[in-house]
């Protein structure tokens, strides 16, 4: 599916999002990372930078595919933060690692220099969306 | 498990927290939710209050005790954003939410009147720590 612009407008240029994955025995793994929105083949994806493939997230992606995330809004709403929610279907594709980290950085840390020059190609992870909800304008 | 004091100054007297327990197909289900350290049976637990149990989260918890959860510090740090995460045992008990939403609104919302007077007693989930890690020194 594609995200409405109010949620295209949360994830802007790119954001801090927790990510779910499905550890082997079923129980969930989350980490915080950086998200951006693509086009892919035919919606949008949700796309995650790794400069490695040893981390547990993409060996869990790699083994079932079934994620959910979440990006909070900012400031702080009346009693509970706007925040998106997200579920879908991830998918690892070799390459590109560099120069998302490069797009976001500018984006979320300017000036970091992250990530060097020498980063490995890396991999992404692509995420197409299933599901939206939360609290905010995107939850219908 | 016992959290370390850099964690438990992290979460402090309530933060806003991403929840994850499992849909009954076995997939991720997410939300942003505020969570409060309690003293427990023999360690501390985190908890979280509910209004209602109609609650997917609630359902889902009830079925499967398994969950994760991520408290993101402020502000941010130089590259990702320093965080924590959570793995643990989750059990729902009834009775006890107006008193902790009101004490969590008092530092994460103050003057906004919630919970309502008339709030129902609702019930609190109750998660019992087995791992914890993230960026920060909380993960060793």
């Amino acid at each position: 599916m594609k995200l409405d612009e109010s949620a295209r407008a949360l994830i802007g240029k790119g954001a801090n999002a927790t990510l779910v994955t499905l550890n082997p025995d079923g129980s969930p793994q989350v980490s915080v990372i950086w998200v951006a929105l693509q086009a892919g083949e035919h919606d949008d994806e949700l796309v995650i930078a790794h400069l490695s493939d040893s981390y547990r997230k993409v060996r869990n992606i790699r083994r079932d595919g079934r994620v959910a995330l979440t990006v909070v809004a900012d400031p702080d709403g009346p009693t509970l933060r706007e925040y998106l929610w997200v579920s879908g279907t991830a998918r690892i594709v070799e390459g590109g690692a560099p120069a998302l980290l490069r797009q976001l950085s500018d984006v979320l840390t300017p000036g970091s220099g992250f990530p060097p020059a020498d980063a490995p190609e890396g991999f992404l992870t692509r995420i197409t969306v299933e599901k939206v909800g939360g609290v905010g304008p995107w939850a219908q």
